[in-house]
């Protein structure tokens, strides 16, 4: 199948650091929020998450002792519960660099449709306050998740695109300068985006969505694998709801960013998927999922697509997929080949 | 009295805008927080200034309904309550530019004292841990601040100083680019700016405050007036608690950045003045605090230090106080003069 890379890269020069990115890992909306519940997080999940992330970021030289980073009230609390004390004791740990980027799920989704803001016409005072109201309701979300990875020991950083002054043109990237996300990095910080309502050079105003800042900062930033948590185990032929699903466990990107499924092997390979895949895009954007995912596997960046909170999960996060995937691992996994 | 700025402005070119800023306002800490309760906002204070700001900005246009712009869930509520039809009906209301700038307050102070953000070692983990509580409690107060403000109807985005990749030297502004701001702005939005944790190009890391942000606003964007909002009337000659303090009412700033007390006039002008205002520096900074606004005033740009949700204050958010002062004004008025 082919795949055409429409995303035009405004900057494709590549910003070098002195460690480079190991992983971005997207946490998808439906993994850490209750989708049918207005701005209701999913906290076991979230939770569940924040403490693999720690434990991947910082694999072997962890004391196993977390020393919770979130210093501030918990709802219903008068008092800040920390243990300043035993942060005294602590080695310097030198945790390898990780990016997080979310997206809004049952935040800011409500806000954004009902308003119009993804298209455009800032002007109009209901596309305006929607956009005040979009904003407030992703960066809710982000204070919430940044707090969690804190809580886990993680030295995560809030950082909104929008402020951060990335902007589109015609809902694509035309602006999203890395030095800030860069410098965060080299601080030994982990910068934590989220999908914005950004002002746009032709349209006022649109949604940058979670997936699209991913593909920049893999383009610019060339991480080991990037990782997407979602609330399935990967990508299936046609929607998980039905009986005959299959998953996809194995994607290989050639050189020209055509793909193929290596795994499982379907009797007849090309058209039979094709179809199904093509037929569950029209509900659910796998086929644009896989294409994204394949953009960014043909950069050499190993892509994998996991269920949030599972062993599955933590096996990407940790770098343990390299090379062959083991068999009981259950998840897609995109990527280059130079067969 | 002679004062020296001190301050190094790296990017001294300011930067045009279609429609100048008209005020940034500083909203004090102490003033839309309860200082001795962590993590306490003064709600009353916020939603009278709030109401305030909007008025000022919107005089002669406005239709009197406020129509809020936070469409997010309050605590303990379980559904989002908004009339969104209602703002179809609405007409586009071109109101004028202001920018707000809140400090800590009961918010962020705790972390980062504890931890020792300012003196920079961002490699420890005492201090890492405490740069990443810092900003967790500030971004929860601009969150906050930046709903009350849109409750009241007022287009705010949260724009954290680190988000917007804003850093220093020595505590110094280092590098603070503007144009995201700008873009904010010309887009009819008001920026919602805080003291933050920040890169320092020395220390590692430091503490940015709110009024090291407005020196550097104001001497790029050269707004009509700059507003600090405070828990005081405005500048007395001592602690405001002595009952001998005395109210300055107004201050004139010479070209050569010295600056004389105009009202109310002391017998032994010069003298008396300096020495009670020079032993008030010792506990409250209020010399500091003079000479900063006076550092803003010999630009041009009039300055009015008032307590917050008083007539006093809205009478300066409105522009009111160019040419003479009212008799029944209550505040500080530090402006350039040329006599």
């Amino acid at each position: 199948m082919e795949v055409s890379n429409t995303k035009q890269q405004h900057q494709s020069a590549s910003i070098s650091l002195t460690k480079p990115v190991r992983c971005i890992v997207k946490l998808g909306g439906a993994a850490i929020t209750c989708k049918n519940e207005l701005e209701t997080i999913n906290e076991e999940n979230l939770k569940t998450v924040s403490s693999q992330l720690r434990q991947s970021m910082t694999t072997g030289l962890n004391s196993g002792e977390v020393l919770g980073m979130d210093w501030s009230k918990q709802p219903g609390e008068s008092e800040i519960s920390s243990t300043l004390s035993d942060f005294e004791d602590q080695p310097v740990v030198d945790s390898s660099p990780f990016i997080v980027v979310h997206g809004a799920g049952s935040f800011g989704h409500f806000q954004a449709s009902k308003s119009g803001v993804h298209k455009g016409g800032l002007y109009q005072p209901l596309v305006k306050a929607g956009f005040v109201a979009t904003r407030i309701s992703v960066t809710k979300l982000n204070l919430e998740i940044v707090r969690a990875l804190a809580r886990e020991g993680i030295p995560s950083i809030g950082m909104s695109p929008f402020s951060c002054g990335w902007s589109t043109r015609e809902r694509n990237i035309a602006s999203a300068d890395l030095s800030a996300v860069a410098k965060a990095i080299e601080s030994g910080l982990v910068p934590v985006l989220h999908g914005d309502a950004v002002l746009d050079d032709l349209l006022d105003c649109t949604i940058l969505s979670g997936d699209a800042i991913i593909s920049h900062l893999a383009a610019h930033l060339k991480p080991e694998y990037v990782v997407f948590l979602t609330d399935v185990l990967g990508v299936y032929d046609r929607p998980p709801s039905d009986p005959n699903a299959v998953l996809l466990r194995e994607i290989a990107v050639a050189k020209d960013g055509s793909w193929s499924i290596e795994k499982p092997t379907f009797q007849n390979k090309n058209k039979q998927v094709e179809t199904s895949v093509a037929a569950h895009d029209t509900t659910g954007g796998m086929l644009t999922k896989i294409s994204e995912a394949a953009a960014i596997a043909k950069l050499g960046i190993d892509v994998y697509i996991v269920k949030a909170a599972t062993s599955h999960a933590f096996k990407a996060f940790s770098g343990e997929l390299k090379g062959n995937l083991p068999e009981d691992w259950l998840g897609t996994a995109i990527r280059f080949s130079n067969k």
